[in-house]
């Protein structure tokens, strides 16, 4: 799979290491709105070892017409702000580029604008595209439906800088219809970052924790959003419909699909 | 729904205590094989306010057709040892009166007995038939599906006096095809049971997480057995078979049973 | 040891339990306000073998001199209210009898009381007496004390029911300096009572936590406090001032006290 | 404080990062066996602002004599291998340089040879220098001394690839005298660290947990080391004899011991 990356902050660039040691992606082009290290190549600037093309653009300097045509991809990832849509909206809806935004929130105006260009070609938006994050929600939402009287409270812990609410756990808190009170944010140190959905029952607790050790998580989540991503040919998707499949647990030769079948993982 | 225990130890009383405090359940008796307590009142035993009928008895003074004849139910939970079934096995199927086993472990031979039964009435067997464990198992298989090669461990905690190897990890090893060895065993002080699940990626862990606080639990698996059974004629089914509906989320009207469906949680 | 025991409420019930099963204390009587029990045995009534003289005496009908003079005692333990104190103030004074109390909060004018009772005997008071938690507290002292910038937060979790902050957690804040909104408190289930305290480093994260199991643990705190109380003829003590000469590591024959010297622990 | 640094692997170089950025020290060269980056500056070989001097050599390269008489230091700290000892006792000896030596396994010959630099200078060793697990280490110890019945289990959890038993936890188990089984090893995906100490009660439980983030948690130990070396002559020392005043609390004014006597944290 032919990659762009919209976005090159600390996340763009753990993102762009995993998709270079991926060997089933292929990182064409990353797009920055600074102009500082244009045209330097990727691989070179993050000393990892790859012959792929990929090399730092500025937005300024080339239209995504251009560049689309000089460099084409399958996918656009943006991990820019919610005005990377600007650049690419055009090209990528007339030439059907899936598009995977891990952008952390867009306003109304901007997410109209996202669903207009979902339908002209598939759009996957997740503001944190970490695979433990969306596993943990929707299999909370397993166990609020098995037990929908369950005490449902939500711990989040993250470096002493970090000021707000964690924006995840503001959309595990919305996922479960919690009240944001039930988010207790605790502030210390270097702590990566830790969310725990914790159930309580009268007789037991069950407890669903996260731990981020590193930023290329979110390419781990990008792999499997590009290998996961829905055939038809148009739409807007969440990571919980790329899970969903995996939750139908079939009854005669229940679990553990082909892995032939599903090999994003193959270079996480 | 009327139900009747077999066995009456330790986690025999404290389920007891859970049905008598449920209002969905009426129990109807409690059968063991010592004569102490014979005849007495299980919820004046339990020093729980109840009207319900339910006596203790003890298996050599009254058969299970004069017991049924006299006090029938719909079901009967049994906590006893694998020998219970011998009790109960010929009347259970001739009554088509549904079954639910928490026995912890099945010799080949009485395995073999609990499927015959299970082709004349519902026959649920769960040797740890809590919610939470059964729920972890579950969602452990769907991570494990979504991403195959992330490392599993499996770490226990239990009392000091606790000599082998807790069963229930046991089961969850085998559930998700790893060797014994995967499994960490604590032994430590009073620790009444704690089973994690973590799962390991490269930049970021997930750890499925089971408390146990009391052995009601057990009761509250049991009201969700009951409630959960599937509606067949007859069959062997597993805590798995009875939570799979709720992993199958439904992407238009998603989560969210409508609860009078589900009221067993009512009570817990 | 000759010990009585003020309150028998479900903690007064644990620690009476304790104080039986140990080899080191014999319980020579137990006063509650209710009439309820009067004059049973306490072993008896707890179910627990033992020959110690226990009986349950109620305020009203017996004076603490006449109790005193016919059942004489080392310590009176109260876990009774902040009021117990004006029924055994005059007589333990007079007579030199040590006091615990492990009342969870005094006024101002029963502290004023406490502290004068104190100059006639020796009387510890510790609101939280676990071994465990005042552990924690003292050696959380030592790590403020060696890294004064770390970011200390504490969480407390316990049953849903349980509506105030944890007097546990507000005292660990106390004694840290920390802020009360320090302090970040889930409500879930039937969670008995966990407390961490959490030293954020940029580069590491300290957790010192503690696990309630059962109210039992109170009692071990009775015992550790009995055998290490001062040996002064009066004074004021808390948990602290017990804990700390174990905190003074010797560095020639560093650890391990000899253990015929602290046989507290003989008998949890 | 003069800083000169052996080794620069992945820690030796997180170390650098540390004291440059620490006003506290000045580092005055880097020595490592590999010619690569042979007379490079520090600061600009990490990207950091700093104006300290610091320039890497190479140990064929210059002589210890030479080193110290153009770039003398107060303290040589040691990251490289047993062998670094050979460059360095000779001067290190004759002008009184103090060592912190924070290699992991030293042969019984090489550690005689260190004692031996001890009579000469001062010298602390530590194989696992981070602040948080020395202070578990002492924490522990004290705990076992109050309660020396409680059950403990150690818990060791790191990266997949790590093939050998945890060396700090072979260590925290020589400190508390416990054989090496009870030690649980955890092998899964990119865990950085993480060591717990599990205290099990009857009726309670404590643990002492600590979690690395980064590799720069040894330069916060090496700021501690400097800042606490006793001012003895020589000696030979281990961080828990410069952590051990820190445990003496003084009943009096207690804790929080004057922050202008213990500037060593100013700069974490």
């Amino acid at each position: 799979m032919r990659v762009g990356l919209m976005g090159f902050g600390k996340t763009g660039r753990a993102v762009s290491s995993v998709l270079l040691e991926s060997r089933r992606t292929g990182l064409q082009w990353v797009m920055r709105r600074s102009h500082a290290l244009e045209h330097r190549s990727v691989p070179e600037f993050l000393g990892v070892e790859s012959d792929e093309p990929g090399r730092i653009h500025s937005i300024g300097d080339i239209s995504a017409q251009e560049l689309l045509d000089r460099y084409p991809v399958d996918f656009i990832v943006d991990f820019s702000s919610e005005n990377g849509i600007d650049y690419y909206e055009e090209e990528a809806g007339r030439r059907g580029v899936a598009v995977v935004s891990a952008v952390s929130a867009y306003s109304e105006d901007k997410l109209r604008q996202l669903r207009r260009l979902s339908e002209r070609t598939r759009v996957l938006h997740s503001p944190n595209i970490t695979l433990g994050v969306n596993f943990l929600i929707v299999a909370a939402k397993v166990l609020k439906n098995i037990a929908p009287h369950a005490d449902i409270e939500i711990v989040e812990e993250h470096f002493k800088a970090k000021q707000e609410v964690s924006g995840t756990a503001r959309v595990i808190a919305g996922n479960l219809n919690l009240p944001d009170d039930s988010i207790k944010t605790i502030r210390a140190g270097g702590i990566i970052g830790v969310h725990e959905i914790l159930f309580g029952f009268p007789h037991q607790t069950v407890r669903l924790k996260h731990e981020s050790i590193a930023r290329e998580a979110f390419g781990t989540g990008i792999l499997f959003a590009i290998d996961n991503m829905p055939r038809e040919p148009n739409g807007l998707f969440t990571m919980e419909d790329l899970m969903r499949p995996y939750f139908r647990l079939n009854a005669t030769e229940r679990e553990f699909t082909d892995e032939r079948k599903n090999p994003w993982w193959r270079i996480w």
